[in-house]
């Protein structure tokens, strides 16, 4: 075994399995999907799917307790999702609704964990700058990614590495290499909303639709 | 709300929550104790009398399913616990038997989850010089400690800060600081195994046991 690969069911994990399987062959990778507690599990349905269309090896993890304290807006029990631009929530609060507390740490070492004890020595994940702008999703920055990557190695005694492929491009560039790699883009689920069809509207949607035109390309997915 | 400490019921960690306790006062202070699928109870149940004799808010989290694909003998379903020294199971396969995938990075992310969760901006840990001596536990090395302390602070947004206080001093200076804070040893529980009385024998049992002749005095505990 190769690598282990955090798939949440959204494009940018997607594109990043692909270039895992890419280098590896499907044989080597293993496909790693969390549920936190998420209001809906569309993305979930989705990790799974993609997960079969590229015949890996798939675990899913309940990892719900870890963010049962939080008041995430993504996820069950909480309030609805702040309508407001990153940008105001940030101005107001310094962080915005939709940030799970400290998730990528935690996913990122739980695929650690898991990649010790299936024998593969790196673990994936597709965080882009994007992401990480503003400081909105501070768990999505290089910095953070660069540091994780060393807390991995040195914790699991240098057997370890992190992978994070499109670190240092954004959503668009993300989107070219999944176009290249023939990424069955309408497969994957973005939306923050748990609708019938993505919404089109909230910043994940917005983002995404974006990042298709600044390659000529239609997003794959009906949209609402 | 000041600090989550890592609470398994041993003496490291007990005495670290002293630590806290001292510098903060009760409550301010969580004690978070986690499930990963550990052979015996005995720890945990230590881990919640503690809390209580401290006064503190004590959390318990189930994180058995991280655990479950790995063969650490540490825990449930898996073989017996090496009886060979750690060199010489160092020597053999590059680790040892008890040593269980990225625990404390699995930790330490869940709890810095759980401080931004509870408004808290410190995560403790009680690793010590002795566990990380000759690489066998490489997740309480110094190293893994700076990487993580970074990790956290910068993928939480700057707002959770690692404090491992003992990192710099062996299990000796551990007891010297829990017996300066009068800590219940007698509460707490070491050994490997899970019987009526701590063996006395195994690796874990006969650290603790020479860190308090160091001290010149007596472990409280009633050995087989």
């Amino acid at each position: 075994m190769k690598a282990v690969v955090l798939l949440s069911g959204g494009l940018d994990s997607a594109t990043c399995l692909a270039r895992a399987v890419e280098k590896y062959g499907n044989e080597n990778v293993v496909a790693l999907n969390a549920y936190y507690g998420q209001k809906h599990a569309k993305e979930m349905e989705c990790a799974e799917n993609i997960a079969r269309h590229y015949g890996v090896r798939y675990l899913k993890m309940d990892l719900k307790e870890v963010m049962k304290y939080s008041d995430c807006t993504l996820l069950e029990g909480n309030g609805a999702i702040d309508k407001r631009s990153y940008a105001e929530q940030m101005e107001d609060s310094n962080t915005v609704s939709t940030y799970v507390p400290f998730r990528n740490g935690v996913l990122l070492s739980v695929a650690a964990a898991i990649a010790l004890s299936v024998g593969a020595n790196e673990v994936w994940y597709g965080a882009h700058q994007d992401d990480a702008a503003g400081s909105v999703y501070p768990d999505c920055s290089k910095k953070f990614a660069d540091y994780m990557n060393e807390a991995i190695y040195e914790g699991s005694g240098r057997r370890v590495k992190l992978c994070a492929p499109f670190i240092d491009i954004n959503k668009a560039g993300v989107v070219k290499e999944g176009l290249r790699l023939s990424v069955p883009y309408e497969m994957t689920w973005s939306c923050y909303e748990g609708g019938d069809k993505p919404c089109g509207r909230c910043g994940t949607c917005i983002d995404r639709i974006k990042a298709f035109k600044a390659n000529g390309k239609e997003d794959p997915l009906c949209y609402e």
